[in-house]
């Protein structure tokens, strides 16, 4: 396996690092290298901050944030596991703040805080690795949001061979969260890497992935309360007037329900389950990782999906929903998974151990793209 | 103009920014929002920090850090300006220690600090503001470089129209800097919408733009040093023979020096200047953004480049240089442009105002944009 993503030794001169710099405070000594995974799977993490009082690691490898110590130069260091393979989002809290580590370029894009990404590799190449086989591409877009008034990101993945090829092809729209960005699911999830390889692997059909910016700016009520439906419905509009018009008009795609998917973790899951529900004659497979909706907003905004399960079950290709037994949204999501049975609602569950994280979000990720279109 | 990339008010409730936070500390407060760019172009900027001792801002339109206020609910702020319109990085540093505004979500990515982006509007949109013009595409790429035995990632910008036209297209190879990363150019330097714009304008010729990771990893002598010309090589020898290769496998290119580009800032520049002085047959149009050669490594490494001015000027089709008087490397890229006039070497320089920074970058950037293959 070969990974460009991890830093290697950073050797470069004082004068060029403050060549790329701005008015930063001078510094005096190379910043050290961080993370550093050993052989053994321990890692080293180390954060220069000679004036802090407490610095702790945080990362969802961790059961808490672990106490760094600080050596005689300021820097702060620790040493953890061995870790199970996989790759973690993590920072630093520094007197309480959470800081992304500075000398790592692999980051975790989000609104609300900022992380980086460790990968601890395994003997075998994982699934979000790359490895020797063809790859896709990611393109960054924009699009005018008639609705919004505003220009818009999205990152599309199209797979191999597709720039020359004449296919039209399956599309799956892949949600973001609540302070997640259209890049959280390329960077943290992987989506890219991930589906090569399945498809490399002939476990997945070759697709068109588009990862919408999905935080549209209208608040976002607990996924418990009735008002959750209205800002989900905002999505919704925006999925339907603007995102998916401006993909079938620029990408060849195959524009009909059998061959459209939506999904998302965990805002995006909810925002993927109601906008599936509201339009059946839109999307034909649906992914829920960690999320879910109450009866109460089923009821009163798409009585006959569920009222009639023998119509919602001759349409639906798929209704997979995916939670860790330790995610603190386990016992509402297992809840709704009652409700589709008691409704005879046909669908896949898949309970997992480990809690709200990123390596879960994956993971269901990749389940689900072994089962779209098929 | 509309701008997608500056983050609206934030509000979400706590249990969803728990939902795609991990193990961080408990927040009761929303993040505040930050910066704040008012009417008259003052800007406030925000950082939640309860047990810092000093928290300064640090940003390129800035003579030196400034202090800010902390209230008594641990939130600092200050309020700076009136800013003269443009894009300008920024951080926090707290306690001593650079961090990038963990709430704002347009990042500068580098490998050696965190730092974020903040756009001044002026009266007028600038050319690196996204306007309502035909729009190129951003494609993430990863390619195996056979001389690192890694994968290497590129970032390359084709222009609108390319997905559904068939026209060869001419390339311009664009250089990060030391501790920037593929995305910096794109990021900070707003390659896509730059040139998107100047296409429409017609001020610029369609071409595809090629974003290198210019880190090779091998070490960085200071530029004045005779040895930065082994760390150059490294660079031109993964870009001629494996970059360059790929991009022309890839993407429908005019594969001759005539329709061939290389530039960067500010080490880019340095490995710019290197590589097509050493390869001339390889390339017509060459920019350097406040980068220079010694005269020692000049006619160490090609003297005939040097000596034979006929010859060269005969093939260069432009060598571009831009500096800003305050820059730090003003004086040695003063008297490179001095030593290339001595040597009767063709070449433009454009002095302009202001430093080492990505304001100059980018127009330095926008100038030789409108130059190239013309």
């Amino acid at each position: 396996m070969k990974n460009s993503l991890a830093p290697l030794t950073f050797a470069f001169s004082l004068l060029f690092l403050a060549a790329t710099a701005f008015a930063q405070p001078a510094t005096r000594t190379p910043p050290p290298p961080s993370p550093e995974v050993h052989a053994d799977r321990t890692v080293t993490f180390r954060f220069r901050a000679p004036h802090a009082q407490k610095v702790e690691l945080s990362g969802q490898f961790l059961r808490s944030n672990q106490p760094m110590q600080k050596d005689e130069s300021g820097l702060w260091s620790i040493t953890v596991g061995p870790v199970e393979p996989n790759l973690y989002p993590y920072n630093f809290v520094v007197d309480g703040v959470g800081v992304a580590d500075p000398v790592n370029p692999d980051i975790f894009p989000n609104e609300g805080f900022k992380a980086s990404l460790v990968d601890i590799p395994g003997d075998t190449p994982g699934l979000h690795h790359l490895q020797d086989v063809p790859r896709g591409e990611l393109t960054y877009a924009f699009y005018e949001s008639k609705t919004l008034n505003r220009t818009r990101p999205l990152v599309i993945y199209t797979p191999p061979g597709y720039r020359a090829g004449k296919d039209k092809l399956p599309v799956f729209y892949l949600v973001s969260g609540t302070t997640d960005t259209e890049e959280t699911w390329f960077r943290a999830g992987r989506l890219n890497v991930i589906l090569d390889n399945l498809i490399a692997q002939k476990k997945a059909v070759p697709m068109i992935v588009v990862m919408p910016y999905g935080n549209m700016h209208v608040g976002m009520p607990r996924p418990d309360s009735p008002e959750v439906a209205a800002a989900y419905r905002v999505f919704g509009d925006e999925l339907l007037t603007n995102i998916i018009p401006y993909v079938e008009a620029n990408y060849r795609v195959i524009a009909d329900r059998e061959h459209r998917a939506i999904a998302g973790f965990p805002r995006g899951g909810g925002q993927s389950l109601f906008t599936a529900f509201n339009n059946p004659d839109k999307f034909a497979w649906i992914g829920s990782y960690a999320a879910y909706l109450t009866p109460e907003v089923c009821e009163k905004h798409f009585p006959s999906f569920i009222a009639d399960a023998a119509t919602t079950n001759a349409r639906t290709k798929l209704l997979w929903l995916g939670v860790g037994k330790s995610d603190f949204l386990y016992q509402q999501a297992a809840a709704f998974n009652g409700y589709l049975t008691e409704k005879n609602i046909k669908h896949i569950e898949l309970i997992t151990e480990g809690g709200h994280t990123w390596m879960n979000a994956r993971h269901y990720l990749a389940e689900t793209l072994q089962l779209f279109f098929k």
